[in-house]
């Protein structure tokens, strides 16, 4: 054991080996809320409240952590950023780590203001998402945090979206490189495997990870072994259309990352009601679902997804010991 | 002239014609209130919009919109994001432009959020500033706006900042590309030309611009001719060491640009202080400086700035003319 201060990285690194590598992701749309809970609630903003506090009670034991997605509750305006003020609030009570999905990205004083709105305050979080388009200058502000606080951040490094092809993925110039087939999010990788040298925990991964995914790709494995100090968050799995297998290729010694999935989870409950043969013509099943029939499927679709990934990291691991 | 709808880009076209082409940049801490005003305020939150209002009054016959930067909002937690909405609401109601620097960037049901967050609602803005690295897809529910309701965008794409030179600078394979000295922001640049034809107003500049700055440097030309249908939004005056004349490259016509300052307009009460001598050892004078006198030396500042951008262009187009 090294004698660094342990650092929330180290924490998540620890809350994966116990609970696994499920992160659950709080994009709540207030659609996704049982529609009669929706009737009872007050405002659409407090019906999100009762829904996440009901899926953080029912997966905080399956959860590695939670992942709260800024943009649903700024479209809400105040009233959605004071949930999620009180979504964030709720989740450091019951001890769990939370990463902030804010994909911010800005310089100098205005980075220094983002930093602080997002790791001190009623937007305390444990982890932050950034955007390195800026440069490396844009990350300063949350790494002083790092060093002060313990915090950790996942930079967008390459994603799995089709416009990842756009920019992330352009072929960089091979002789201002020095090797082939390097592509941008290579470059942003490359910097932060540097980052990780000076800036890191207890457990071997840089305060600063990646957000990373892949799926159906090849370069899974060549992106695992490259960038061996990132702890990734990968996300795409579920409802986005990934799978445990694909986000195995992007763990290491059974750690190293944790997959996101919310709609999968937080709309559980809609599968439920139609495994069980319960939508009837009129809706009513649907329209009598409350927020602990939802919290229920949640916790189910958050087992079977860890269950999955554990089951695929296991297989994995028996493929690597025999080749 | 076409007969395409006005759009907020043709609005801000036209501004910049009449007007000049300042962007007064509410970047607004609230330590930049003159400390008097701060102690009769309620809260820092309320200082800093009660200073706002005095600025945006004093500047708006001189600024062609104004930019407000929501990290400084955002570092205030709840009461901040209200003084965010309600500076919006203020410069909506005197019928000047809004530029919401916000730098999102994100991908699917998650940009469709933030852009109704943006583009609806409480923090409604005409403009948006946007991060493009995680692709063209990341723009479209942005561009849906564009196209429903004339708002308008500036993306990142060749910023001023040491840390350019990262990620945005890197130069990409030639082979891949057809020609050489070809840099990230440079494929930024031809997607957003390519969304220019289908995007744009009567002024002939797309809907989506870009954030493009340049201090002392080389390139601005190239760029300014490469990407002729691009509406640059210019950061760097003033405080940030830019100059009149690195701006005056970046415009076209006349026009084609805005110049955003922030701080030299905010704070330029505290210059004020200096150049009138009234700083008395005991700080007297920047005890008695209310929100009246920074708004007076704030209209200075920003007329200043106009007359020097005006200069530079008029400068520029004598060269050019006998080029």
């Amino acid at each position: 054991m090294s004698n660094k201060p342990v650092c929330n990285m180290d924490k998540l690194y620890d809350a994966v080996a116990e609970k696994g590598h499920v992160c659950v992701g709080l994009d709540t749309a207030v659609d996704y809320v049982p529609p009669g809970e929706r009737q009872r609630a007050a405002s659409d903003a407090e019906a999100v409240l009762a829904f996440n506090k009901a899926i953080v009670d029912a997966t905080i034991d399956l959860a590695a952590c939670f992942k709260v997605q800024i943009a649903y509750y700024e479209a809400m305006g105040l009233a959605g950023l004071k949930t999620y003020a009180e979504t964030l609030r709720y989740i450091r009570e019951r001890n769990a780590l939370i990463i902030a999905d804010i994909k911010r990205g800005d310089i100098a004083d205005t980075a220094a203001r983002y930093a602080r709105a997002h790791f001190e305050g009623e937007f305390e979080a444990d982890f932050v998402t950034l955007s390195p388009y800026m440069g490396m200058d844009s990350l300063e502000p949350w790494l002083s945090y790092a060093d002060r606080k313990g915090k950790g951040a996942f930079v967008l490094m390459r994603t799995s979206n089709t416009g990842m092809r756009d920019f992330q993925g352009l072929e960089l110039d091979a002789a201002g490189i020095g090797h082939h087939n390097y592509r941008v999010y290579d470059a942003v990788g490359a910097r932060l495997m540097k980052l990780a040298v000076i800036h890191s925990g207890q457990c071997g991964y840089g305060s600063f990870g990646a957000v990373t995914g892949c799926t159906g790709c090849e370069e899974s494995l060549h992106i695992r072994e490259r960038y061996g100090s990132l702890f990734f968050l990968i996300p795409g799995y579920g409802a986005q259309g990934g799978a445990a297998d694909d986000a195995a290729l992007l763990l290491r010694n059974g750690n190293g990352g944790v997959v996101n999935a919310a709609r999968s989870i937080l709309k559980a409950w809609t599968a439920a009601l139609l495994k069980d043969g319960e939508v009837s013509a009129d809706g009513g099943a649907v329209e009598e679902a409350d927020n602990a029939f939802a919290a229920e499927a949640a916790r189910t679709a958050a087992l079977d997804m860890r269950n999955a990934i554990r089951a695929a990291v296991k297989s994995r691991s028996r493929k690597d010991s025999r080749a």
